[in-house]
């Protein structure tokens, strides 16, 4: 049942303000001041106390009394040094000690940074502006004196009580996101709790009967797979400053569904529902809406996000988001995280969108307002943590260039697109091209997404794979070689990986390249006695081979095509004499895998996955080659990425 | 006694760099996985399972053979329509289910979205490019019949089984810092819990008999001040993803600080300290690090941190920061932040600088290294969260015009200059100038600084301070009505409140005006009958006063210069004879509540303050005029100021 026609389909802005409408803040609590940062102030705070609470000492030096630095008479020249004003030193004034001394005419009293100002005090003077002399004339209140150079006006060097904040002051205002800076002010006034705003409960659901929670076996033969909206909405949910409240998953049945959204719609602000696209579980939400709430949307006019439903139940809002986690995840960045934030008081973080310069051209068929995953290159200038001493902040150097960015162009369905991509750019309905070198608006996933500090595509192979462990967030799209060059022709990727028998032709340029020993992967003691290819052609085995988009199949093309070049051997005939020759599995270790779970007989492979299970049966080696886009040959990860290949293939 | 002198400090650069190479991190954790966001890989991640882990249908649609689709045989044309593939029905797989059927030639199975593909089929049709119809011949199989529009190959709209990330294949690297994405890898994996790295726990130990713990009773008289660093640099710690562990605050004592000192060696991976500059619990530091460690760097040319100590404590990384908030945070921000996320696996927040310019000119005479506080302002032109189609992405028209910096003057004594900063500019030695529309890096004291919408500087009025809670996070600083006209005509703030008797010649275009009832407050009921200024001067009454820069003392001093006009009066004797006329107090209910304690008969204010233990003598109205900088009127949030002056002054 198709509940969406696309005439009746609501417009972005409808959607988002409609959901705006419904996130609301539940109220206030009280929480210990130092549990309170990046919380919202629920109210304003007045300040109810002086800070300082007393006329405080600027500095380490004497407090005396202003009048007494006026040179030593009136009409006499004060600059003569031997008219220089000499104090007698009466006592002592430390910080937190109450003052058991005043000051009278003519005195002086030797006073810390942040001391009490002595009563008859109303000037102090830096100790580095005075001398410390005996006295002249021994007193009855000691025998040193303090000479005075600069004639001082009264308040000089003191911070008067309440200067800083005075007692009525406003200090902060309703509304106000705690950071260290403000918590240090409410320190200063001597808070102990404070009166936040409470974050949103937001209640999420996921739904459909193939999903199975993280952590519990998994049957993939039924297609079950693991809930991941779950969890990464609930991550999202707490980084938009809400309080995610998860449920457990419901399959498509009514009854079941039905209580877990009346449960959290009685216990949540808002109730996020995700997944089941089926006409079923449409149902029991459109029945449930319709009995106890309102439909306010149902559709709207983007992609991802066409099958939104937004509405209420019982008087809580409600979102149903796509089930893909892409999809999900963008239409929860663009249309719900905003009312969250807005409900909790947060502003929008500043790094929530990145300015960003197409990386490629990309042209768009369908005219409808489209959210499109990217993700984000540095370009070939990086910074690095080492500093100056002109340029000691972080980042000084930074925001130089703006990265670029490219569409990642798998499917939505597809769970590591989440991790593929950086962020969504926008693109209207007239908009049907982003030329390559145009400014983009790319709205993060989350506000802590960082550019990887290198791109590399290419063979799934495992010496890279590890070598990559030493840089600092790279990312590494383990497509196959083919992809690669593709890719590498259109100016994507920093790094291509490629593989197999050398070609000419690519546009990038070489960094480095090993060699890796490939062949087939058997059970443990190769219980067949394979030997080679012929085993595979000539006797009855079941074989696992790799994507035709990988260096390994084509470097086991190539075998097969000589080994039908020798006498008698035909081509299609050697090729369709190979049990499974077609079944080309994606990683560098899913034929071996199928091998060792004794669902074939033999597997496409490298050496490295040998041993337990396994045996190998080496058939040569081939050629790994480490291709850079030239404009980005100065990447500082380059470097980097290479060591990191040396220092494993070595000798 | 100074440790430190000119000709031994160390440069900025060998700081941070001794004080990076102190922070290490401790160890490894596991959490599960909804409690991982934000926490940094401690392992690789390699895919342990396949995703999807079975052939999947990417739509709702038909399973079927992709060779029964080439057209209805050999020769044919298969565009066609009358040679449509025509396909019997022979059952139904849903997502979640093991499929019950298997497809053979000439046969199509229903299927729905994420389902398993079933045993025989190789491809799947979208059911929109498909017409379901009644079969011509019923079989046993059943009476329908599925028509296939396009020509479908092998794999056509299933994801193979691994083809989202294949067991074996590299998930994420080491050091990858979790957001809801990564997050949703990993749940897409079916990982439950995630190794981590565990974060530094950093010790905190304030310093300085005068501290007293937020919360606690606090005696003025002995120069009590609140404990501002312990919690301020807790929430800092934790923003760069430390442990904060606190230490109750020590005072000068030599036992009770080695002991704190060394339990939080014993049990950190750093320790901080802060304040007291004391010589003796200077001595104590020194002889600790002496005994127990070794001293990296005493003192730094930097301004402020110079009198900063780096060095270790048996075994573990010690810093200690100056004892004023503003500078104890800034040199944490300069020095120890970077450190700290180091040693946590946290990268810099890309928000740890902005780019802006320079408001006003400013000059440095000293020739040091110097961290300047500032704070920021918002350009004219801003975004509000209303969107229109083409620009529903939060942000999408921010980032425009680079913010406004200017210095924040005040001592570093003053605590609330932690709130009126929201960073700092980095000054080389070399540097005397920055000019007024200079670009300047900005380092803000934490990501989530944001400039505040509006900068309102001038008269602490009631009015004002309360209209400003309708606004979101505007900044106001009371610092009285005669720097306001002086900071307008520098052009810093975007309005200045004066107030009092009115003036020509200003900067400001006038945006509102009010009125407000001044007068003196007395204690309730009046008991001393004071009327007016003649009481002050003819009885003896203490008074307490405003600051000078006041527009309340301006008036109040126009009152006495009035009145001094009278006949038989003189206004040197009329001033002299107040007692109390010079204690000019900082916010405008300072006054108010000296009288209320008691400690004074009469004091200046406005009528807002009575009630209580207070009644007010009205000596007039004066009128408070708002004057909006001339370049900056402009932002809507002073649209939204004047609305909320004139909801609280309207008729």
């Amino acid at each position: 049942m198709d509940h969406t026609d696309r005439t009746d389909l609501s417009p972005p802005s409808a959607a988002r303000e409609a959901i705006r409408d419904l996130a609301r803040s539940t109220g206030t609590e009280h929480v210990p001041l130092d549990e309170a940062s990046g919380r919202v102030l629920a109210e304003r705070i007045e300040a109810g106390l002086d800070v300082p609470g007393f006329d405080r000492a600027a500095l380490d030096g004497y407090a005396l009394r202003a009048a007494d630095t006026d040179g030593a008479g009136e009409g006499m020249d004060s600059a003569d040094e031997n008219e220089l004003a000499r104090l007698a030193l009466v006592g002592t004034v430390r910080a937190g000690e109450r003052p058991d001394v005043s000051v009278g005419e003519g005195e002086a009293v030797e006073i810390s940074t942040g001391a009490v100002l002595p009563p008859g005090a109303d000037a102090m003077v830096p100790v580095e502006q005075t001398e410390r002399v005996s006295a002249d004339e021994p007193s009855s209140s000691g025998d040193e004196e303090v000479r005075v150079e600069p004639i001082l006006a009264a308040g000089d060097n003191v911070s008067p009580a309440g200067s800083d904040i005075a007692a009525g002051q406003r200090a902060l205002g309703p509304g106000t996101r705690l950071t260290p800076r403000e918590i240090g002010l409410l320190a200063a006034l001597g808070t102990e709790t404070v009166a936040v705003r409470s974050p949103p409960r937001v209640g999420i659901v996921s739904t459909g009967d193939e999903l199975v929670p993280p952590g519990d076996p998994i049957d993939g033969r039924r297609g079950e797979i693991y809930d991941v909206n779950g969890v990464a909405i609930a991550a999202a949910v707490e980084a938009a400053g809400g309080d995610p409240v998860r449920y457990p998953h419901v399959g498509d049945d009514w009854e079941a569904m039905e209580a877990v959204l009346r449960t959290a719609a009685d216990e949540c602000d808002l109730v996020l529902s995700s997944g089941s696209t089926s006409a079923g579980a449409l149902d029991v939400v459109y029945r449930l809406v319709d009995e106890l709430g309102e439909l306010l949307l149902h559709g709207v006019r983007i992609k991802p996000g066409k099958p939104m439903l937004v509405g209420r139940l019982d008087g809580t809002g409600y979102v149903g988001l796509p089930g893909y986690p892409v999809s999900a995840m963008t239409v929860f960045r663009t249309f719900v995280a905003p009312a969250i934030r807005a409900a909790a008081g947060q502003p929008a973080p500043r790094t929530a969108t990145v300015t960003g310069r197409m990386a490629v051209d990309e042209r768009f068929a369908e005219d409808r307002h489209r959210l499109v995953p990217v993700g984000l290159i540095e370009p070939a200038t990086t910074t690095d943590e080492d500093s100056t001493d002109s340029e000691i902040l972080e980042g000084h150097a930074a925001a130089s260039s703006p990265p670029l960015v490219y569409p990642v162009d798998r499917g939505s369905g597809a769970t590591t697109s989440l991790a593929r991509a950086d962020g969504v750019v926008e693109m209207p309905a007239a908009t049907d091209r982003l030329a390559a070198g145009e400014r983009v608006t790319v709205s993060l996933f989350s506000p802590s997404v960082r550019p990887p500090s290198l791109l590399v595509v290419g063979e799934d192979d495992p010496t890279v794979s590890r070598a990559l462990d030493d840089l600092e967030n790279p990312r590494y799209l383990s497509d196959g070689s083919r992809p690669a060059l593709r890719s590498l022709a259109a100016g994507v990727p920093d790094v291509a990986v490629v593989a197999g028998p050398i070609e000419d032709g690519h546009d990038g340029r070489e960094l480095t390249r090993f060699t890796r020993e490939w062949g087939l992967l058997v059970p443990a003691g190769n219980p067949d006695e394979v030997a080679g290819v012929a085993d595979l052609v000539d006797r009855d085995l079941s074989f696992v081979n790799r994507t035709a988009d990988s260096g390994l199949r084509r470097q086991f093309d190539a075998e097969l095509a000589a080994f039908a070049s020798t006498p008698g051997r035909d081509r299609a005939a050697v090729v369709s004499a190979i049990d499974g020759v077609d079944i080309g599995l994606p990683g560098h270790e899913s034929p071996a895998r199928r091998v060792a779970r004794g669902e074939a007989d033999v597997g496409l492979g490298l050496r490295d996955s040998a041993g337990g299970d396994l045996s190998f049966v080496s058939l040569g080696e081939q050629p790994v080659r480490l291709l850079a886009n030239p404009d980005r040959v100065g990447k500082l990860a380059i470097d980097q990425l290479i060591a990191a290949i040396d220092r494993r293939t070595g000798p």
